[in-house]
């Protein structure tokens, strides 16, 4: 399974009661289904995954694989803290027809999570997995890493096909890619360092950014790919202030008011998130202004 | 209401299969109803809560308020991350007869969980919710910090009546209780410092050792009340490094084990962690026996 | 070798060409010994000391030895990088008739000092110094904390009588004392913790917040030996909240403005330290305020 | 002034007595002479600055311009905690004949250090200076980190031509170089991300393991300008390797000892540092030997 491109971390639209509205979130995915995105993430940390309940959850799945289109490739999120609840999840995700989990690593009780619980966690997970699994690394939420050492070891799990590096760090993604047998594919969560990424030999990105700027995420990828290293590094750039503002500083409530800026459907976050204040809006609306020309302010 | 006093944080025993053993539940909390023990913290991070589904949380609370000795006082764990399903467990809580709330800080999404994010979510729980509310912040396994400047605003709310602290710092402790008005009381999550932060004017203390070690630990609080510093002193060193390498280092598996050693029903925790190595626990039980007089292993 | 009591960490006060004032310098000594300090802390981290040359040091050095009244204990920061400039720092302090020494530990290469360096660097400086060491653990400055083990492994050396903590962890005092045989004192270095610092055995402390209100800081000490334990509570209270404010937040340049404030030599500081803001000046002449009746302005 | 290429940050070797040995140090640079180095790092973290005499570092600056090859360029670090202390040691490598002045963050009164600070100390000390200055940020020995908007705003002084970043983090230099007005040229001190970092647009790199594999590391560079992408990625995955076991986890003294191995003058470190196991010794041997061919061992 080849993972190479440029993947949006969804989001989770809410109507005016704070219901999932799954008319919002299908009217995004059609927007989305005429880029050259190479397929979607559901319920990734930018999908308010923690503040879902299951039957939340299981709506947006099915919504999702409804209205992806046929060639798009599948994601979704089931990692639990818990090991058996990511089990149930992910095989419920596998027989709605996603083609991937992304595993995020568990880390509440972070004391005691010694890389053998990892090992041990990933590994009855990448087991019981009727689809590849992705291993998922988020310290900015968690406050754990997942360490190379403990990546090289998962990487010999015939059913660990890649991970999902949202640290930022390249120097990961150039050890991890230097110490692997094989197929083990690397994705950055990082907008701001796709192209140093790609260069360091990763697949490609998942991002919360190309749920609001799918074109020129997918852009920075293809001009990357084909060799127009110039005028790769210079988007970069742009994008990784844009990212900077809306995705690190802003977080969801960001990244949802870029997406009503631009056409689609990103509304309010759920408590206890709050919506950008009115002076965060005017600075984001700036930033983000610069990223297009005058006249292309729709998606 | 009077919070004084020492309440372990209940451990959640599993049964062969896995799951929750309401009669090994039962045990333990016979046993604790003939300590001085003030009262049971039902769900917080030592009852392995974010591992539980909610059919099983529901079944916790239910049979802790039935076994619990009527003199004891029940505090329920409701902090959830979304601030609609911590208000939905307060509730629920406050239905099945529990007395008070222990909110911890949401703490996913902590680049954007600014102060006004914390003020805004303990002030709509403690509006919504029929019984008084307790702050909660458990740094190590959150990674989130309530700093003092919010706990002090909070404090004001009628419905926000202390604060448990697990972060070990006596410093929050002695700047909150400078910087109150009135009643506010705060509990110390952490046992090495009970003595410190009695003396800094805490109310008492949540331990996770207290389900381990229940009367050495109501020792500790008397002796401090009757004014038997040196004897408190003695005891509170033994306490803490009992607490370190049980507590603080082998986690729940740690503390689970100590119990099983001393007669109640510890067992295994639910995975991703992992049961205790027999090195661990060889190391743990000498550490323990210093704490007891030969003939005396049971509690 | 008995440290108990109230120590202040002298300041170095600047003239207006920005050398070291002997003359400012012992103002402020002639009228701490006036006072029930325990004696003075010269060349600590709050007196500049990795700002200053050589030659400052040592003319700062015989100049506190020659102002300081006979009863005061002199202890002498020596602690460098290098471990033979620390020993010979110590040799130095001890010929001028230092009592003792605080070696704080070395921090830069920080990821290759591991247990086994601090355990041969302080051996190495207690064995070739003529005067008693005490160890010194100040995180907020040096980013590396001296560890449980690491210290009682070092307080069977006999040339080595204590330490003095600034991390504000009393649990890591606790820890200390339950586990050293002896006589091994500590000091805190945090003034927000004095009292719960006491409370868990320790002998006194070395404040900076002791420059600037010297009396108060003595009379928490005596308060709490006199077993007034409310009172005690209160002033403690009072002086976190100024410590905070002073020491925490605004740094040695706080600490010198409320030395201005209270008829002592403050001064600036050096850079690259930035004098105060008018702003921030305000602010702590208002908390410092609260801290002493209207008519009492002057130590 | 055009800082393209890698600079290796030069060690310090001592002679059996422990004194700086100017001959051990002109043999290493003799033969760094006859490689396509860019120029030399003199004084840097690397060279034990923080552990020598005042005079020991003028002994070091005059060996090493006297040895340097006519068309190396020569960079002196010259940063210290205080402000006049930066300014002296930099006008004293100017009037040396050092073209350039790397000036490491102030760090140990961090909690102050607010952003004001680092902004009126870089202008002052770029003001003062001869020669034109470079921003330096290593937060792994000194616990702090130049933001980028710090950066920024100092790119913007004439006499500030460029910056080593040795965090490891592309980002920072995504963001710089997106951010900066014309010349600015950025140095990464990371020798697992010089490609990421050269496809950032980073000019070069400052490296440790340049001082052991000055070879090795010039082909990176020049295999990624010459556009030789995959044999540059390969490369790239071993250097990191290497430098993550020799570098980051030995530290100086793991350099100084591939150093010896290859036939250059390392040495043992000075105390507090030890020097390596016979373990580690041997791990490291391993990791090294995997660089290169079995009949091209020395340099």
């Amino acid at each position: 399974m080849d993972l190479s491109g440029i993947y949006p971390a969804l989001t989770t639209p809410f109507d005016a009661d704070g219901n999932f509205s799954a008319q919002d979130f299908k009217h995004n995915l059609h927007r989305y289904n005429q880029t050259d995105l190479a397929g979607y993430v559901v319920l990734g940390s930018t999908g308010e995954s923690v503040l879902l309940s299951d039957k939340e959850m299981e709506a947006i799945l099915v919504t999702a694989k409804e209205a992806a289109a046929p060639g798009k490739r599948l994601l979704a999120g089931t990692g639990a803290e818990s090991t058996a609840e990511t089990i149930a999840r992910t095989k419920r995700a596998a027989s709605l027809g996603y083609q991937a989990a992304l595993v995020k690593t568990p880390y509440y009780y972070k004391p005691v999570y010694k890389p053998e619980v990892y090992l041990t966690h990933y590994r009855a997970v990448a087991d019981a997995s009727p689809i590849p699994v992705l291993l998922y690394s988020v310290p900015q939420f968690t406050g754990v890493t997942l360490e190379t050492p403990e990546i090289l070891a998962l990487s010999e799990h015939p059913n660990i096909i890649g991970m999902k590096d949202s640290s930022g760090s390249v120097q990961r993604t150039v050890e991890v890619l230097a110490g692997v047998n094989g197929k083990f594919q690397m994705l950055t969560g990082a907008a701001s360092v796709v192209v140093p990424s790609l260069a360091a030999g990763a697949s490609g990105a998942i991002l919360a950014l190309a749920s609001a700027f799918p074109e020129k995420c997918v852009a920075l990828y293809q001009l990357y790919r084909q060799k127009m290293y110039d005028q790769a590094r210079e988007l970069q750039g742009k994008l990784a202030l844009a990212s900077k503002r809306v995705v690190s500083e802003a977080g969801i409530p960001g990244v949802k008011f870029v997406m009503d800026l631009r056409g689609y459907r990103g509304g309010n976050p759920r408590a206890p998130m709050l919506p950008l204040s009115e002076h965060a809006k005017a600075a984001i609306t700036k930033v983000t202004a610069s990223l297009e020309p005058a006249a292309a302010v729709t998606g």
